[in-house]
């Protein structure tokens, strides 16, 4: 039996919008599961800051997200997962699922001539992830990561198809196709927003690989797994919380991924250790 | 009487390192003047976020200036400076001096047509705080404001000189150059590290109002009609500290501002009421 009641929610968190990408992929993949997300919009982005920072940061909402009575821990941001997902496994009893283990093991499934790009920001590059994780499953790939810390506020401010976002795109990606990928790892959770442009400009040789849609699959084997599964006869719902209150980049992710959010509620994390 | 000792420091913070601007200001006008700074890079940035969360973060981030023994709090920051100075005013007994009253009242000596720009954050912006500062010195001046999100991103990458940075800058003073300005206000303590690009596409007719200079100029004033100014035989101090070791940019700014740093602290505001 499992100590959770099944009912409970799949608890989701990012820094910021972006892991709303994952919420939408999770709807589509479990529909009957009740989801409840949490941005860190009081503190976002992560992208550019410490791993000690980050990892106090996650834990913290963790604890947020355990009084929700979460079931499982989702990371749905790639700086988080890159640098924190390790410390809340030790924190914490329910499964932690983040977004880089599986968006690696669908860029090795996915690559032909074994040579896979990474873009992400720069923390998450810098961690060096989705190498170590690409190299634990297949050490012959080689990998190739660029930072791109300019994607997530050209996202922001919904510049989806853009010349600015065009030339900054071809900028980033170039060393990535003057080395001949055909697989390229979206990793940051805002990206797939971008997903049209970023194909655009790669050419129709080059595989994406989205960590929403690989992360969603891998939180289904891991309730299924948990026998954590709610029953399929509901249909989950959606709770939403934010650590500010600027919902204008909330409402443009929503409609982009016709994502029904309701009322918006405003949570503090000043003081963590009571939630 | 001061009841502060003259050579306690001037306090000086930011949501980041853009305030380094002011501090780089404040050196040449003030070389006697110990500078204790701190830049809040755990949570930066501020310019999205609302006005009860910068608030909250700028009475923190006091708290541990007055621990430091300030004499003046320094907000050095736009978007603190329009969002939070009176809530800081009401919070401290040491003066508090923002960048915006001092740049409004640089922006009214400098307009000879009366039509004058501002440019700034999304959160800068929408207080329309200089706006307010500028009519209630001149209510006759039209002024014209435009939010530059992407800039401070851009600066932070150090595009100073890039085609990228003009365009997007070429897009955001079109509509400011269209209303006819003759002078525009560099709402925002990033900006100055730009001026040389932003002076060449907004062109010879249009002066340009800079936060960091006037700032330092209305410190000088508080500082000597309140008889806290340092004895001018000494050589001030600069010291440095950070909310998340995070130093890729202070690094760029320090040399672009030709700044003498040495160490960099780190400072936590997890406990801001035990600092």
């Amino acid at each position: 039996m499992p100590t959770e009641p099944i009912t409970s929610p799949i608890g989701v968190f990012d820094s910021g919008i972006g892991g709303l990408t994952v919420v939408s992929a999770l709807q589509a993949l479990l529909p009957a599961e009740n989801i409840f997300y949490l941005g860190d919009t009081a503190r976002v982005p992560y992208g550019g800051k410490s791993r000690t920072t980050v990892e106090r940061y996650s834990i913290e909402i963790g604890n947020l997200l355990l009084a929700e009575r979460a079931k499982i821990i989702v990371v749905a941001c790639n700086t988080a997962s890159a640098l924190a997902v390790p410390r809340l496994k030790e924190c914490f009893k329910v499964p932690v699922q983040g977004v880089v283990a599986p968006g690696a093991s669908a860029a090795v499934a996915s690559t032909k001539n074994k040579i896979v790009g990474v873009i992400g920001t720069r923390a998450t590059i810098a961690s060096a992830a989705y190498e170590n994780e690409i190299h634990s499953l297949d050490a012959d790939i080689r990998v190739i990561s660029v930072a791109c810390p300019l994607l997530v506020p050209l996202i922001e401010e919904g510049m989806f198809e853009d010349k600015i976002t065009d030339l900054m795109l071809a900028r980033y990606l170039a060393p990535l196709l003057a080395s001949g990928i055909d697989t390229l790892v979206l990793g940051c959770t805002h990206y797939p927003l971008l997903s049209q442009t970023i194909a655009r400009i790669a050419g129709p040789g080059v595989a994406l690989v989205d960590s929403a849609a690989n992360c969603a699959q891998a939180v289904k084997n891991v309730l299924e797994k948990n026998a954590l599964s709610a029953p399929a006869d509901q249909l989950g719902e959606l709770n939403v919380a934010l650590t500010d209150a600027t919902e204008r980049f909330l409402r443009t992710a929503a409609n982009a991924l016709h994502l029904e959010l309701g009322d918006v509620a405003l949570r503090s994390l000043q003081n963590p250790e009571k939630p």
